[in-house]
């Protein structure tokens, strides 16, 4: 037997949710599970974890998702074997989907009891976004469209679980193209401090934004923008 | 059921190549497929993919193995279905392994008459390559342990199937401390050249070489070495 299932991540508050659901019914009744399911007969896995996450939350709200990893440990469930393709799904923080009963977010380095070995699928899919938010922009699936850099340094802090510089960041993301001011500017948190300048990412579809600008292949007209090396 | 298929890539005389065997029996007989089969009850998929590559492959020939992706399109074969977890594996130029009867290596670009859906999953496999060829270290498991820029040049053109400047790929490659000279130089091919240095790569191991350094968790003693900003 064959399942989808998909950890959707979302920023809120300086912390990385993840999407669960409560198991109503045995086996691990009360604990709470990924949202998927089993592979219908007709359809792929990617359909099957639109289809299935659909179920939960407002797919139009997940602004990127992509396969994660097979988990196929033999032990993985009890009874009957089931291997699962997992997914990786990303929201941006200030869309709130409306949840049905049994679902909630919960703190991916707090989660509550898991069932089967969901909180493995769940630090896999940290660990992807950790290392993708390093060498791609990714960053876009997490923030909402417009932001201040002070706003987006707290994304990124929660994602990583490590402190980020704000001068850095927003060095690395202007060098590597990522961002755009808006020309708007927002009075500073601070007293006193002047007003922020609002960015939003240049792209909204997932690219590498660091590969060696030697090794791509010579730009095509619409292909994705040059790499540029520094 | 769910089956296990290995694309195993090598890099030969300026070409890619495939390891591919050709099925004498129905279905699809006569045609070239992907080493691998269905997952025993006991393994999981990385214990499988190695036990099945093991029937065609001296696996320790193989420097780099991973998941590719889940092929899983309700009509990838006929009859009953199958689920497919692909793995990318990549053996060094310089290894030679003995092949059983059945099987050869396959230009990437000129595949044989392929088996199901196993040519799409080659193409998959090498857009892979490419695109971490752009980010990561990942040339090791291509090259031989040691080489001249001029051969590892070789190497990435094949690979990434455009040219690239001899110049530009070992700047690019040194400028994020991938390569280290050997110390050791051999005479040039062209008659009267300057001799040329050897390099070897300084990690054999998998890692993305030019994550932005500032969103990179601090270094542990131990841990993988620093990202340097340029």
């Amino acid at each position: 037997m064959h399942e989808v299932l998909a950890v959707v991540l979302r920023i809120r508050e300086g912390r990385a949710g993840a999407l669960l659901w409560q198991r109503a019914l045995d086996p691990d009744a009360g604990r709470w599970a990924l949202p998927g399911g089993t592979l219908g007969p007709d359809e792929d896995v990617e359909t099957s974890v639109r289809r299935q996450l659909a179920e939960k939350v407002d797919v139009r709200e997940v602004a990127h998702v992509e396969q994660l990893s097979v988990f196929s440990d033999p032990a993985r469930v009890s009874g009957k074997r089931r291997i699962a393709t997992a997914f990786l799904g990303l929201v941006p923080s200030d869309a709130d989907p409306e949840l049905p009963e049994d679902t909630a977010w919960h703190e991916v380095e707090d989660l509550p009891a898991t069932a089967f070995d969901h909180a493995a699928i769940v630090a896999a899919a940290r660990d992807r976004l950790r290392a993708k938010l390093s060498y791609t922009n990714l960053g876009f699936a997490l923030a909402p469209a417009e932001f201040t850099i002070s706003a987006l340094r707290e994304h990124y802090v929660a994602a990583l679980g490590h402190e980020v510089s704000a001068t850095n960041l927003q060095r690395v993301l202007t060098r590597r193209g990522l961002l755009e001011p808006t020309g708007e500017v927002v009075p500073s948190g601070r007293s006193g401090g002047r007003p922020a300048a609002v960015f939003r990412f240049t792209d909204r579809g997932m690219r590498v934004t660091d590969a060696f600008a030697v090794l791509r292949p010579p730009a095509r007209p619409g292909g994705p923008r040059d790499g540029v090396l520094p």
